[in-house]
């Protein structure tokens, strides 16, 4: 079987294990929309990755997942409390739910979702590495948390350097990732320098996928989006992309938009076109692809040091599908 | 040692654990809010619950101190969250966290307790019923976010019956309670009949603690407090007070009131005492405490099936004090 049906597969089954694991019943105030999040797609990738980390390792995918399930509860937990502080409308084209309800059942549904998320972790008498995972899942919850406050504190500072902004990607994105990938490894009993390999790949792969999604914030097509086009210099977010432009604009009007970006923290929507213009004009997007082409290079030097099997294959192949542009 | 004097010394040893395990490091934004919350004091009853559960159960209190730990941290997660929701604007006698900072922070510290709380929960290489704390944990965690739901739906909802008040205080009140003498009687490995024994207790106690909490809103003086006087009437909170305060007036002038309150989510500050006046015309504050004394009646008759030791002694004493206006 071809490495995507293999993911449409692992995705599917994860997908029908959540929903017939999620709550149809009262309190409806908090378990619709716990449904309702977790029912607005995605595109899976934590689950399956902790399915692929458990086949790379050696084990049997298909037992991993409800740590997968697991995983991915904790990501939409993020991405619901996330919204509400980042006070976006829109996930996936549809309405947040904040939005759609308001921000006490936002953040009430995201505290039961975790409840529900450790509750699919394995005890000692089903797994009996139920405590490295277990452990694992915990720091994933902290980091995603401090990579949050991180971002947030980003938000009211000027002087963010590219640096900065990694270490915060890494929490925020890369984190939740590698615990993904760690989860499913240490389900099979992979061996320390295994877990270490993995989570060095999926650590640059997180890398490159937020760099990506910045790019994709600019670049994409509406429709495919499900966002507004802009959306992150509208809400002034400071990416690379941004950092970077701040570094390198020279012109005078150039440096003022900018500037302008950065003491309104963000721009209105009418002049988001100008300002993809400028990170156009700068070469920053160039900038970024290299970084990212970088990255997937390490990630694919590290996958060779593994046992080669076919899910160690399939995660290259994840690697190339996420850079399609350039393979 | 009496009983008192053990109490004060398992409250010190929690919170002197508590201390030392609380970040101090970055991000701030995050960990001097939770500094904050956890350092505001407290009457510690879960955690202290949790040592006593595992003395009751015949093991070594002290082993259990992580246990109860992580129930406080988890306690007071729900508070954070809680509040938020509530709008309230104190909490013992303080600032609240969304109050001091901002809701974004307040979100984000709740969030990230709860990984803390976990982590600080045996592994299986530490204590081999970490399977069943885990799990109860898990469900402690799922039942007091229920709890607050039921509490918001009540918010809307003009028909609330005493039996769905009681319904809610199980969930938002007894559940954590409840979890902290398990997860210490687990600690132990107690046999399930003591579990269930203990559950049963602490279920009827803390029926009996909220509905006294409850009556102190009423009446206790406001320095002992730590928030206003009255502010459960304020926020239109439909506790049991209010609920048979509705069913029993019959003067046209009470039934106003009671349906001023109803219409209005609560009643301004200054119609405070007239509303306890009436509470305490109808007989509710007598018919209140009958009912705390019926359920303490049921956790001395469940106490007795229990192998008596110095902490199923402590229990009782527990329950004694809580009541001391009686005895």
């Amino acid at each position: 079987m071809d490495f995507k049906e293999k993911y449409q597969e692992y995705l599917k089954s994860v997908e029908e294990r959540l929903y017939n694991y999620i709550p149809q019943t009262e309190p409806l105030t908090i378990n619709e929309p716990f449904n309702y999040i977790i029912r607005g797609g995605g595109k899976r990738i934590r689950p399956v990755l902790t399915m692929i980390g458990c086949g790379a390792a050696g084990g049997d995918p298909m037992e991993a997942i409800d740590c997968g399930a697991a995983i991915e509860i904790l990501h939409n937990f993020t991405l619901v409390h996330d919204d509400i502080m980042d006070e976006s409308p829109l996930r996936r084209g549809r309405e947040t739910i904040h939005q759609k309800w308001d921000d006490a059942t936002a953040i009430l549904t995201g505290d039961v979702m975790v409840g529900y998320a450790y509750d699919l972790l394995p005890t000692n008498d089903k797994n009996k590495f139920a405590g490295k995972i277990f452990k694992t899942f915990n720091k994933g919850l902290i980091e995603v948390c401090e990579g949050q406050a991180y971002d947030m504190q980003f938000n009211c500072n000027k002087n963010v350097s590219v640096d900065d902004y990694i270490l915060m990607i890494d929490k925020k994105t890369a984190f939740l990732l590698k615990t993904a990938v760690k989860i499913g490894a240490y389900y099979a009993n992979a061996n320390d320098k295994t877990v270490q390999i993995l989570e060095n790949v999926i650590h640059n792969f997180g890398i490159a996928f937020q760099f990506q999604d910045d790019m994709l914030d600019m670049t994409a097509e509406q429709e495919k989006l499900g966002k507004r086009i802009g959306q992150d210099i509208i809400e002034g977010k400071k990416t690379f992309l941004v950092i970077k432009s701040k570094e390198l604009a020279k012109e005078k009007e150039d440096i003022d938009l900018v500037n302008k970006f950065y003491e309104n923290d963000g721009l209105p929507a009418d002049e988001v076109p100008k300002f993809i213009e400028l990170v156009k004009k700068l070469g920053v997007f160039e900038i970024s692809q290299k970084i990212i082409d970088q990255r997937l290079e390490m990630c694919y030097d590290d996958l060779n040091k593994l046992e080669q099997n076919y899910h160690v294959e399939m995660i290259k192949w994840l690697i190339n599908s996420l850079n399609k542009r350039k393979f």
